[in-house]
């Protein structure tokens, strides 16, 4: 095989991944539950690269950077160890994501270069076992090797093996998200830098690993009851509390702009006009509202009185990576 | 004496009070740090009542509500029983404030009102031991019975007379503030209810008490050293913590609005530009600019790019209640 081409989904974290406690082989501080998303998704072609002897990278189009394309190649190196396989690649990625604008395409990205990885390397790896190392050139894209609602454990010590994704649901029932896009362009302070400013100066970060493994644990038999309102409801309080970990760092800072408010606010009338849904955010200032799919288009008609419709995304759950050539 | 007229001014704390102790006599969970400023205050006159057999209260030309009225005479009754004069009085009182903004205009109320009482009762009350009285008809308005920099000490178990202010430094220095009116409407969520929903749901609340107590420690030898860039960043950091406690309670909520936000961005980009200034917030939108006095017209043209200039209000700092008539 000289060619192979893999889709992979965006996720969605309810319960959110905020810290690493191994920034060498992305081991988080704490487990994380996401849903994946089927509109927003990575395509990557890898082949054997005929024209250099090294690597070579395209983002929609576009060569990359030298430092992204020695990321990308310490990536795929660990595919070269595994399978002896010394040949480099030329690899095309088109992302189906606004970039770096908090809707986490590095998760597809990862996800997907992984798959491709494993498939053009022959390295015969189960998903579970691809998830471990989809995690070291993102930490959300372990997340992306599964579809539905999807665990990423956090693991023991530093033994990366322990630290995979695995699905618990397939979402296959009502549940979607709205995407409110407040700003595609990139943002100004990366996830990675907020991340370890926030761990670093925020006195309430000491919290955090409790307040998830709570959170954890009340979630997971709430998504087997396919209990909509306690999903929500955990999954917003949990995502407000990674924020106030960071407004409370030192010096203070947050991803929000002021139409995330905005957005937030038309989520809380609607629940207050009975309609059930909940607002999460990540490491920029978009909101996804989690939400029934069958009311998806009547909770984005309410955000048409404040926001342009090419700004309003439905998704359904998404499925796992898979081959598309 | 038949009447007398007191005029109080309102002060922004710099480290939040944010939770009572005990709520009867308005005891709080930390000490708390402020700066009086001079271009906000109530006018008071307290008079013998001789039209009715009950207390009478108007507040910029209204009668009040009889709740209102109720919370006003037990506030008065604690001067009647300390003096053995138990008449009915009259209040008319004036704020030069937008009433319920987040301009604490409670904390210049009730500081106006507790100094009239003491003057028309003959109490003879130190500020020291008058401020212990404001204390129980608003919290903030314990620190509105000094100028310049206040400390109200959170005093030691249920010991009303432990807990008063006293100030610290007479801020006869250099030092200002710009109040951004975001919203002059009454709130949407007092600041009462605020402060009992986060004690009873944040996670981090739980933290608050020892993060003030450092930051007490911090600013008050920054205060004595006039070092302003560190008053100001401590004050800033307090401020959003205390934020942060809040937008982490369940269900979240926060006080901010979009223009918040613009706010606290303005003053980043100041601040990048080499103009040194810091935000705090209070429980509403508001956003107060600490800045040097000798700067703030040059601040304030930066937020007339955004905010018109009848909703900018430059304050030096104010002195304790004084005597008008």
């Amino acid at each position: 095989m000289d060619t192979t081409t893999y889709r992979a989904y965006t996720n969605i974290a309810l319960i959110k991944y905020w810290g690493k406690r191994n920034k060498e082989l992305f081991l988080p501080v704490t487990s994380s539950l996401s849903l994946t998303l089927n509109e927003f998704y990575t395509e990557t072609t890898l082949e054997w690269n005929t024209q250099s002897n090294e690597d070579t990278f395209t983002l929609d189009g576009q060569i990359l950077d030298i430092n992204a394309i020695e990321k990308v190649s310490r990536f795929i190196n660990m595919f070269r160890d595994l399978s002896g396989i010394h040949r480099p690649v030329h690899v095309k990625s088109t992302n189906h994501v606004p970039t770096a604008a908090g809707l986490a395409s590095s998760a597809s990205a990862f996800a997907a270069l992984a798959s491709a990885c494993n498939d053009l390397f022959g390295t015969n790896l189960s998903n579970k076992e691809l998830s471990t190392y989809a995690r070291r050139g993102s930490g959300s894209a372990t997340r992306s090797l599964f579809g539905g609602f999807t665990v990423w454990h956090k693991g023991i010590g530093d033994e990366s093996d322990s630290s995979y994704a695995e699905m618990i649901d397939e979402a296959d029932w009502d549940i979607g998200m709205l995407v409110v896009m407040i700003n595609k362009e990139q943002k100004k302070i990366s996830s990675r830098v907020g991340m370890e400013h926030t761990i670093k100066t925020s006195p309430f970060y000491k919290l955090w690993p409790e307040t998830v493994a709570e959170d954890l644990e009340a979630i997971i038999p709430a998504i087997e009851n396919r209990d909509f309102p306690t999903i929500g409801q955990i999954a917003e309080h949990n995502a407000m509390k990674m924020h106030a970990t960071i407004i409370a760092a030192d010096p203070s800072m947050t991803y929000w702009e002021p139409e995330s408010l905005t957005a937030m606010n038309i989520v809380r009338d609607l629940r207050e006009a009975g309609i059930p849904c909940y607002f999460t955010m990540d490491a920029g200032p978009n909101v996804k509202v989690l939400c029934r799919l069958s009311q998806a288009e009547e909770i984005k008609k309410a955000f048409e009185k404040h926001f342009s419709s090419d700004r309003l995304v439905i998704s359904g759950p998404g499925k796992g990576p898979h081959k598309i050539s």
